[in-house]
């Protein structure tokens, strides 16, 4: 079956380093949905605003290949323990589909028709979205799953520092968000490499920062 | 974008109609899925039975069509109000892609390869599936999401009236679903037309009913 891209969302986060690696971590980051002309129809949305949340169904575009791998090495193991793909959210599937539920923060009506403004995506900016359908509580929600390796991941936040001469730098409405960002351990695998020192892009920023034990040290921001 | 098959699932839905609208309603529903001999090692499902519930993304293999309509009637709404496709789980969308939660009930070592044994599935017997993912409960489940119409389906169970001579000739461990989807209205929409005999295909029976106010009469079963 041949996927039609239907629209894009446009986020803060220009590289795929830094991304969170689920939806919903960091609430601050807000998404724009933007419809292709061919699908940019109100009535499309008609009752949408019914709903507090959405799955977006979306392209993993920096991970398509043509061929496949059965295991991954998910980064929240560590990096060098390999898990079956379909026993992962890894991009690196078969089909680079990416599923995410976001929230959904308002329309506003602009000049590309009607926009879907959310919160919570973990997506890199300009991605092909497929489909977007409403969050059933009733049938999405399973309040008594069970989840693997997954349901550990709080313990890998980390505590931040972020100077105050460095965090004036950045524009007030994204702070919140980057610290929350930073404080789910950005990097790809989980070592205490003190003198390392990593690159974040993150809303036309770049973030420059160290991570020794469990704290993370901002150590630069430039305008990017 | 292409999409592979890497699957199919075998469910006791041999028709479109009857098929409960959203997975898990009806938890009795057993599928089966098995991998597309390319996608048949064992390692990819490396740690999957570690995970209660997982998604399923698949074709809604009797709603391809080339256009698009950008509004639908779902039947919980009576069939007759048009909503927004995107504000539905409607098959009819520009991508005909269905998103399933189910439970993951085990894992059978077969001739086909390994097989995964979900229950509540919603889906057609043979549907193509495109991937497979973990449930992740801190991302995937919104307790206070909010939901249209949808909050309200509960409203549509019906009482069911299936007389003892009919229900012994449904193989033991089939009623139970059985029972449970005639509970959940399978009729495209609802009216009180008590005189309509329908028919509905599960697990390989043909079962008569009419439906007069909240009560479903079973009034036929033969072996397909």
């Amino acid at each position: 079956m041949e996927l039609k891209i239907i629209a894009r969302i446009y986020t803060d986060f220009d590289e795929k380093f830094g991304i969170p690696r689920q939806s919903g971590i960091c609430k601050g980051t807000v998404g724009r949905i933007v419809f292709e002309k061919e699908y940019r129809r109100p009535e499309a949305l008609r009752g949408i605003d019914g709903y507090s949340h959405l799955w977006l169904i979306w392209q993993f575009s920096e991970s398509v290949r043509d061929d496949w791998s059965p295991t991954v090495r998910p980064p929240r193991l560590g990096g060098n323990k390999r898990m079956g793909v379909f026993a992962t959210r890894s991009p690196f599937r078969p089909n680079p589909i990416g599923l995410s539920s976001v929230e959904l923060l308002g329309i506003e009506h602009t000049v590309e028709g009607e926009v879907l403004v959310v919160g919570g995506a973990d997506i890199l900016n300009g991605t092909p979205i497929y489909d977007i359908k409403p969050y059933l509580k009733f049938t999405d929600c399973h309040d008594d799953a069970m989840g693997g390796f997954a349901d550990g991941v709080l313990d890998y936040r980390l505590e931040v520092d972020f100077p105050n001469e460095l965090l004036a730098k950045i524009c007030e409405s994204k702070r919140d968000a980057l610290i929350t960002l930073l404080s789910n351990d950005p990097r790809p695998s989980y070592k205490n490499d003190g003198e390392q020192e990593y690159g974040m892009s993150y809303a036309g920023y770049e973030v420059r920062f160290k991570v020794e034990n469990k704290l993370l040290s901002v150590t630069g921001v430039d305008k990017r």
